[in-house]
């Protein structure tokens, strides 16, 4: 069954990758699951039709036959339960993996998110520089831990697994910044996500609809 | 395999139910699993024994047999993999409860803890009473959100379901605002949560420590 998922039409960051879609297409990638993409515009995901989807109004979704979800880490849990390669099979094992996507999307995620909100809603504000100080303090506290339980592994549990897909693909919101780079073994673990051929396709094939939207404004 | 998991030897929420350990205590009790309890002050938290099984310094942590977690969206969808009665067993099904489960945590939750933290961290600051309004309305677009997907059915995912524990869990630190109050069948949708015996013994199990605890200080 191949499936249908949906991303924007203009991606807010301009092909940096960083709407989640390119979380699925990544761990379709990585299981060689081809899937088709029905891309949203903006006025398109409040439209009711799209809300029967998503009741939220955002993207990604997914789509195979009776199977409909819309939160990007049911989705890549189901590809990965689907699929092999992405969970470890022994019971330990992938419920470690499982705790780590958990992990990336509850633990660490949320205070990069709280940081980008700061930007977006307080960037002028008379607070804003002083919350963003806040805020990036939190993100480094977490990522201090982070770099405690990755040691010197490549991957957060064992062999490489959805829970890779999720955290790194979190990191990649923090790219380049002081915080990640104080933590060397994080930056180089986020590298080594980014080096995958399954992320350089599901990356390359989202900037390519930037791209091709661009070309098409002249 | 009777599991342990670990809690706040002193809740900083007093006994309200609010520690995460309560929505894990609350899977449980729905699935009739007994289990053991090991109680942490704040210093344990942040000590490495501690930190080898939660690398953040939080709690809950679940320990049975070789399994180790520390998500609680993953000790609940453990819980619910290893029991029945939390998941449905048809596909379809199953991923959709797992979807909201992600949901709870990934979507209604962290603006949530966004306010918390503005309530907590800004409270002194002159932008406090003005990032409490912003954040406030992201929670009220959601909750709307919400509000339409629940609709008129009694639970969030068909029958009831560990997505139900997680949403309501989350609810429940907006429990008797204007936010939650003025989206009625949400409202009643918690009250439905609190009113099953399983969710009142794990509420009263967490209520008798920090009582227990405030005796002793006399």
């Amino acid at each position: 069954m191949r499936p249908i998922i949906t991303a924007f039409a203009a991606s807010p960051d301009r092909g940096r990758g960083l709407a989640r879609d390119s979380r699925v297409r990544w761990a379709l990638e990585e299981v060689g699951q081809t899937y088709d993409v029905r891309y949203l515009s903006f006025a398109e995901l409040k439209e009711p039709a799209h809300r029967a989807l998503q009741p939220f109004g955002q993207i990604p979704t997914y789509e195979a036959g009776d199977i409909r979800l819309f939160e990007t880490g049911a989705i890549i849990l189901h590809i990965a339960e689907t699929h092999g390669g992405l969970l470890p099979q022994e019971a330990a094992g992938r419920a470690k993996a499982i705790n780590w996507m958990f992990a990336a999307l509850s633990t660490i995620e949320p205070p990069i998110l709280e940081l980008e909100s700061t930007r977006f809603n307080d960037r002028d504000k008379p607070w804003g520089a002083a919350r963003t100080v806040m805020a990036e303090d939190r993100i480094r506290t977490r990522l201090a831990d982070l770099d405690g339980a990755l040691g010197d592994a490549p991957w957060i549990a064992g062999a490489f697994s959805a829970a890779d897909i999720l955290m790194c693909s979190v990191l990649l919101r923090i790219k380049g910044s002081a915080m990640l780079e104080e933590q060397p073994r994080l930056a180089a673990y986020l590298a080594r996500g980014e080096s995958r051929p399954a992320y350089q396709r599901a990356f390359a094939d989202q900037l390519a609809v930037y791209q091709r939207l661009m070309a098409a404004k002249g």
